[in-house]
């Protein structure tokens, strides 16, 4: 009982901010997606190459969640986007007041589209709202296929899940993943979920998700 | 002020059962390890294949932490170890309750080792002290060589690191992973930490391992 009202109690303070931040990005008319997954799914990786590859098409900031360290917002800057780093100093999650702090900190004026990568973890972050337009999980073939299953809370609140490193697949033969069944128990948890298949190292698969980050953009500014 | 406070009750409730946990442990000489990781780095496939290849030295049972799903308990039924599975409904780490309810069902006179299976997160669960005997970090190469700097608590705190599908380092050359960069940061933190490179799919540096917990087992008995 004790500790179920203290859950409640966190929850709706930052359910204050999530608001604060949405009411914010929706004013702007600025996208904002939440990145989620394990760490080393390859969530920079893909920012990156998404940033780069974007460029004069979408202008993309990004907030960094991460425990210690300043590796990421190092990796993101180096591509020019404007990037601002959150240190969690040991908390599994953002909450939204850091994001809050952080958008204040970001040119949102001059960018379409606002990334926040997540700390690694399948877990905790999907509990806690930030005020973003959708989430977005992300899967390493590396993990292995059972994960929707195992861990259904992600997939079922994400707009969108990219399934990363599928060069892993195509040549060393050494990475046993059905696709088709991540994909079936994804959609079961999630029917209406968007579902990308890439390699942020190859580039294979990525056109089809930045063709789904461009339309998103575009609905927001003329819905 | 508050948040401080309840952090407090709730570590210091846990600690109560881990220590019952770490009594009766000694009181039988049993050493149990509390395996820790992202989800997907392997750990269920190095508990089977450890299992299976420690048949007639060392008796094996397993306490399987899950959110959801018996999917790894009934992989671990297969070797013919006992395992008992914890279904945490969302809770993202085992609490030490949870696991000394599992005690109970374990025949745990007729074990050597108890492996406790975490739930898949890298973060939460070094925060929670089971009353294990130490704690084992896995780490996958396919999760990228910046872990121990980004996620440093569970690389401070555990006995050993098993940085496992070394395989896919052999043969594909597509994973980027700097085994030595690992290795220094992991004992930038824990001077003591044990690391075992392995692949748990092709056996590779196992036998390391397996010595490994050999040897604690027997040190337990007469140290």
């Amino acid at each position: 009982m004790y500790k179920v009202n203290i859950g409640k109690k966190i929850l709706s303070a930052n359910e204050e901010y999530a608001l604060k931040n949405s009411k914010l990005l929706a004013e702007q008319k600025k996208l904002c997606l939440n990145m989620i997954s394990s760490p080393g799914s390859g969530k920079t990786t893909i920012l990156t190459r998404t940033i780069n590859d974007l460029k004069g098409k979408i202008k993309i900031g990004v907030i960094e969640g991460d425990i210690q360290t300043d590796i990421d917002a190092e990796r993101i800057r180096a591509t020019k986007a404007p990037a601002v780093q959150i240190n969690t100093n040991g908390a599994c999650h953002l909450s939204a007041a850091q994001v809050n702090n952080a958008l204040e900190s970001l040119p949102i004026r001059d960018l379409d589209l606002i990334f926040i990568e997540n700390v690694g973890n399948l877990v905790c972050p999907s509990a806690f709202e930030l005020g973003e337009n959708g989430k977005i999980v992300v899967l390493s073939v590396a993990e292995g296929d059972d994960k929707p299953a195992k861990y259904p809370a992600i997939f079922a609140k994400s707009k969108a899940m990219l399934i990363n490193k599928i060069d892993l697949l195509d040549t060393s033969g050494q990475v046993d993943f059905d696709l088709e069944r991540v994909k079936a128990d994804a959609r079961k948890l999630n029917k209406k979920i968007a579902i990308f298949p890439i390699s942020a190292k190859t580039g294979k698969g990525m056109s089809h998700w930045y063709d789904w980050l461009i339309e998103s953009v575009e609905k927001l500014r003329c819905p």
